[in-house]
């Protein structure tokens, strides 16, 4: 990722200690990238360029426009005459994965509302098989080490971050986005087409633990996922429901366990 | 609003200084609300439960669905058998805000790479003609205020608020929810149905002045933005396009302008 292409510099003007001087700021680029796949366009995803091919990779998994590495046939930037594309082609999808536009109004049809319904997307969600186990006072450190590892968020303050590690607490991928979907996206996308994702055990995400969070580090077979901030409730009902483990809050010296509390090794019994 | 609707109680285990105990932790509600319109399904949005009328004529507005409150014929909540939902019905909506499902592959149409596509979109979106202005420190003071409006953020973490003020610095309304978008369309939406959307001249945002808070804001009219977070380079050209002013970095005793600086009334010559 290089830095020019993620970082711009505009002409503004500061406030600071009562004064307001005029300054170069660095801000942090958005662009859309289409995602095309088996040679549809399919979505247009407002990102942070960089990355481009492992966002795609980790946006069709997570999406459930594939299953595994070996479902993703070809994958390529394609610029097109307006708009940064990236080419899918898929090979082997199951019927299960059939293309469908991901408008707000497919989404309608999970009908998430209510215990019912979390079922319902918890039976279509794989459940999370893993008797991975990390101490708070390692999760603590993960959160640190995923700070340090941030190249965009100290120059422009407008990146989110997402890092996945493996069982040992080795550094598998760190990606930055403008957004947090992105940003776990593209983490997950580096490792699936490395054949490394099987290796993810915990995911730390900057941003807050919301409901789609959950549904991507599930699609990724991602048993832990520690949020900087907030969980919310359709987060945590759906963690439990699929044996996620979702810690909130990974702070300098504090942290919360929310669902799956028995992947934290000393929590009293 | 409710509190019992928008904030539950999670049982949840916290480290803090070295030892993990249980409590119930205050956690944020985010829910589906399905937005009817004409009858047909147009969107569903995960947001946190109340001010639902209002997030939906506030999205109606900013998606370019409606002009003005002229064209909300009917609007009401409408509980259907899985999903809370909001019935909108329009009443001589011009033909330029015909219904089409707000998809990522719709947002593809746009082609927002480059200056001739912000060029383009900014022709679709109004220009702000507007001799509004501020002092920085009148700025500073309506930050605090929308911080001090807060009311889920200090128990749950896990909320955005918008807080929309007039030209004289009286807060005309202020909403919460777990998504940024969503608060911004329920203080817009409130405002919409009261007809007074034209008293609004600040939107003090929580979150990132992103592309998409900037379009929302052009639409509604308001002149200034001023986020408390980072701004991207497609909200800083598109503000610039459109004549609106984009403050980001809005903090205690510090902010930062990046667009439309002639409305900031103490910027040196």
């Amino acid at each position: 990722m290089a830095e020019d292409e993620a970082v711009t510099t505009e002409q503004a003007w500061r406030l600071r200690n009562g004064s307001i001087v005029p300054e170069g700021a660095q801000v942090i680029v958005e662009e859309p990238l289409q995602i095309i796949v088996d040679g549809t366009p399919y979505a247009v995803l407002m990102r942070t360029p960089g990355d481009d091919v492992h966002l795609a990779a980790g946006f069709c998994l997570t999406e459930g426009l594939v299953d595994c590495s070996a479902h993703i046939g070809a994958i390529a930037s394609c610029p097109q005459e307006d708009v940064n594309s990236v080419a899918v082609t898929r090979a082997g999808a199951p019927a299960a994965t059939e293309l469908r536009p991901p408008s707000m109004a497919v989404r309608s049809s999970c009908g998430l509302c209510g215990r019912e319904q979390i079922d319902d997307l918890a039976r279509r969600l794989p459940t999370i098989e893993s008797d991975f186990q990390i101490s708070s006072a390692d999760l603590l450190a993960l959160g640190r080490r995923m700070q340090q590892g941030q190249t965009y968020f100290q120059p422009t303050g407008g990146t989110h971050a997402a890092a996945l590690f493996d069982a040992s607490g080795e550094l598998l991928a760190l990606a930055e986005d403008v957004g947090r979907h992105n940003a776990l996206d593209k983490a997950i996308g580096r490792l699936l087409l490395d054949d490394s994702l099987g290796r993810a055990a915990t995911a730390v995400l900057s941003g807050r633990g919301s409901f789609e969070m959950i549904q991507k580090a599930a699609r990724a077979g991602i048993p832990l996922v520690a949020s900087v901030s907030a969980p919310t409730n359709l987060a945590i009902a759906l963690a439990k429901r699929l044996g996620l483990t979702l810690v909130g809050f990974l702070r300098e010296r504090s942290l919360t366990v929310y669902a799956g509390e028995e992947r934290v090794q000393d929590l009293p019994g």
